[in-house]
């Protein structure tokens, strides 16, 4: 058992959905955007970075939109589903625009390749965990 | 003109829509994040915070969410639509909950009364970003 | 009064000094978040975009750390002053060193010129709460 | 190799130390973020919530912090290392100062016990930094 599954199953309240998949999205979301903010920072640092920009940008965005939702879907006291369902459909979309750029770049930078396997592996967690948020 | 404003139109790419509305906009969204960030702390440090346990919550999730969004929509280079777009969804439904939740406690608590204020202000600059993104 | 100066002094526990000081300091630290994430996206959409990266890199930084300190001086419930007199410490720092970066750029970008000042600005603010905190 | 460490050893710059015990720090930072909005929101849920106020405070200080010190810490490009420095002292006080907290509770509340083992975790991976950061 993770230390976030541990965390959700000691938690007084209940969770929105099953805790070992919750658990499992929750470390998805920090785990991308870990990868985004290295992945954008990996990008800044290469010559060629006026090819890069776009993918910059959206690993910027994308880690943002990742912490954010990972950070409220944590919570489980009082929570307001339509909030977690908004945010989490807005990640689907951080992720998959921000994994269609990194795929442009993956044969010339390793980051991106694996950013954008990170970003596709949270994207579909996303989408899992709205079906069950909706549920 | 305000800072905000300033930098938007000394930024080398074209804004999303009117820079003097997002400019605005983008205000509001930080300001948001800062007034719920206060007022879950003053919620907190009430003796009768047993009552007021949701409203700590929403105003937690509502700064997390503003924040983002202020972030994503500061930024005009290689802008995504559809992530403003969601995100700006994702921002009125948690500013909606947010208000609805503080002016429930707005005759007891001035902080919450004032932050109820400023989560209306935002979801409306949300709604109305919206509608000149969409367009 | 400031929206954020009517927060802190409708808070049920004592701010860590001076209200309307503590409030012009929290509106400068936000203030200077926005402007180093608006200006780290102007330098990434410059066409000589290889010429500030590091503007981009230390603006990124100084907007993170900016944020987090405009949070946790926001609150004033069961306050560590030793946490809050460290952040002021690596805002100060992150600060100095942005505010260092883009006076190299304002000749050359406005933006830069502009973000500059706000973290002068803003490092002079830190300065400032540094020395209330401690005292 | 985990991806954080993937991400640093195919990154175009040079890690500020070795990579492998940089990534292991990264990961625990944002480890630590997760488990104190977590315990936060946890204590918050408690029936005894008015008992909690110091844990929920410190908690998210330290989450907010964590997050900030591992962004940063993920960066390569450009490091300025007094800013990794001043908040990595920052981080440090705070998770210690919140892992002191949540072990005051470790007996009453296991999402406490385990929170607090996190701080501890995090408070000496980021001293262990700091003495790389500064050799």
């Amino acid at each position: 058992m993770t230390t976030t599954h541990e965390l959700l199953t000691t938690h007084p309240r209940e969770a929105a959905f099953d805790t070992s998949r919750l658990a499992s999205t929750i470390d998805t979301l920090f785990g991308c955007a870990q990868s985004c903010t290295s992945c954008a920072d990996a990008c800044l640092g290469e010559e060629d970075v006026s090819t890069v920009v776009r993918c910059i940008r959206l690993c910027t965005d994308c880690a943002d939109v990742c912490l954010t939702t990972g950070r409220v879907l944590s919570r489980q006291t009082e929570t307001d589903p339509a909030i977690a369902r908004t945010l989490l459909e807005a990640c689907v979309t951080a992720c998959g625009a921000c994994a269609e750029e990194c795929e442009r770049h993956a044969a010339h930078h390793d980051h991106c390749r694996v950013c954008g396997e990170e970003c596709r592996r949270c994207e579909r967690a996303c989408m899992e965990a709205l079906e069950a948020v909706a549920s």
